[in-house]
């Protein structure tokens, strides 16, 4: 509110992403406490909820109804408590939004990205430490955020001797346990300088769904509905990949922010181990993809990762990205919720 | 989705209002879980979770969706399961919507609910068993509609030598515990009369908030948030209270169904009571209220009730309540989250 300088009295409604304040925390009802919190009743307030895509869920949603004209002023948070909890009890939590029978298994979300690392270095013949690079750079450019959780750089060395959780991959390719918030204030294009001198526009947004069930779908290999929501938000944007200068896409595991980075269309399937292993996705590379450390480095607070995601892109397109700024004048994010079950992706670009 | 004859293919979004499976049921993620059970996939989901009013407020995204043009076929569900935890189990998850202050002093929704029938009382000189008649007429309903959970009417010595919950309040004049769910398809205007012959047009629609904390409010007899909400939808829909000819409201407890009369400006503040004594919200009534049998006869699955009640109006206007069926053209619901910490109204109408 401070950093667009908004009058609280302006906000029409709030929404909060958040996955499991009851669970972690024992409180519901946290759209109507951030309300009073920030005393902006009778503003109204709402939680939107997509496991781990709550934060692009609440975007979206926000988004449409200040397009439909209902709403001119919605702040868009999200947020998400988990280390109050065991590390045990974290898991079981996040595994909760599984299939029953899935979940009855003893499969859990770093479980499956395992299983599609093995599958995806299989088909495309891909040295292991290709994944690692993932981790390596997400780590560089997490030590360049002052708002990550790990603000420090590791070595591949360091990442290949982690310990193993699910083979091939390792404690360095998952992302954390993170405590942490998100918010950005989303207000009609012509109203936007009156709060920035930097407006960032939504040029595209979509989401779209795959089956829960991950044994359904067609190959362990793919992101379905990341390709979908992609091509959506794309012809939305009248943008394509290739115009896309920076993106913050959901790297849970490192092998996911490989095959998000293929089927949004960066590169051709079977390829994004190697701009991953040649710098292609670097900060300083052709395409930086996750300069705020990505879940990785930044860290996962589930509910605000979404919105967290688009909070780094707007900061990159605002030229206010500090030690980790790229050159960019379209920016994208992609934000998944449970095994690419639900996939929200926004196109963001400078406004003229 | 029989109902209407709409295609699943269709179908570009689905919400599902809800505010505790994780709690209650130990599943999280239950957008994804419903979107691949209905097979609507890639149709995009999310859950919207605003306690007790999660129904409305799932309806007003949904609705603005559709009116910014991003999506034309929304399906609005809303459910919970709740009977698979004991009473105490379930008033403690409830609860934890209170704010931690005044949780820690054992304050339940019940117990607000006292307080201000106490005060109602008081201030107003209202004989106690004015508050009996709306659960005799509520339950009156119910015995006409085959969806309630309780499906029998009540004595008013019943209701009056009920078990006490909260001075002065008894079992019957409050809500069950339920398990329950409803849906309903949004779509343009335009396209309405190509999935039914009896179209029912959102005329207006509002949220508002109201302080978490309870004791910071001006009364403890009124229910702000309920007339902010009102008065915008009123404003949006171009009709007052006077051409509402009939409306469910959240009577979680009667003394609750009382307020909210007097707020949407049904009746005078201090005068809703007498209107319930008298018959005037009877079905058979002037200005009938809550036909379905309203939380305390049909039930109360805390997210599935605000889009039960648009349900239920929707099913008036259309002239398909059946044995409950009142001469109407305009509707109105009013959920509510909370103690009045939240409210969503709508008004419906019969569309030309």
């Amino acid at each position: 509110m401070r950093d667009c300088t908004a009058d609280p009295e302006e906000v029409d409604a709030l929404l909060v992403a958040n996955m499991s304040s009851g669970e972690f925390e024992g409180r519901s009802g946290i759209a109507n406490a951030l309300v009073s919190e920030l005393a902006l009743e009778p503003a109204f307030a709402s939680k939107v909820e997509n496991t781990s895509g709550s934060g692009g869920a609440a975007f979206l949603w926000g988004w449409s109804a200040v397009a439909s004209g209902m709403y001119d002023l919605v702040l868009v948070t999200g947020g998400e408590v988990m280390t109050v909890v065991s590390r045990e009890e974290a898991t079981e939590i996040i595994a909760s939004l599984t299939h029953p029978v899935e979940y009855a298994q003893g499969i859990s979300l770093p479980g499956y990205a395992g299983l599609m690392a093995r599958a995806y270095l299989e088909r495309y013949s891909v040295p292991r430490e290709a994944l690692a690079h993932v981790a390596v750079k997400n780590h560089y450019n997490g030590a360049r955020n002052p708002k990550a959780q790990f603000q420090r750089e590791v070595t591949l060395e360091k990442v290949l001797e982690s310990p193993m959780i699910a083979d091939p991959l390792r404690l360095y390719d998952y992302c954390p346990i993170t405590d942490g918030a998100a918010a950005v204030l989303l207000c009609p294009l012509e109203r936007a300088n009156s709060f920035t001198a930097e407006p960032v526009g939504v040029k595209g947004i979509a989401g779209a769904t795959d089956t829960l069930v991950v044994h359904e779908r067609d190959d362990l290999t793919a992101m379905k509905a990341v390709r979908i929501a992609a091509e959506a938000a794309y012809a939305m944007s009248n943008l394509g990949p290739d115009e896309v200068d920076v993106a913050e896409v959901h790297d849970m595991a490192t092998i996911l922010e490989v095959v998000q980075t293929e089927e949004l269309g960066f590169f051709p399937r079977g390829e994004g181990w190697r701009a991953a292993m040649e710098g292609v996705t670097a900060l300083e590379g052709p395409k930086p993809v996750n300069t705020s450390g990505g879940l990785k480095a930044k860290g996962h607070p589930l509910g605000a990762t979404g919105v967290a995601q688009i909070a780094e892109v707007t900061s990159q397109l605002q030229g206010r990205a500090g030690d980790r700024q790229v050159d960019a004048t379209v920016g994208l994010t992609c934000n998944v919720a449970g095994f690419g079950n639900n996939v929200i992706v926004t196109v963001l670009g400078v406004t003229p």
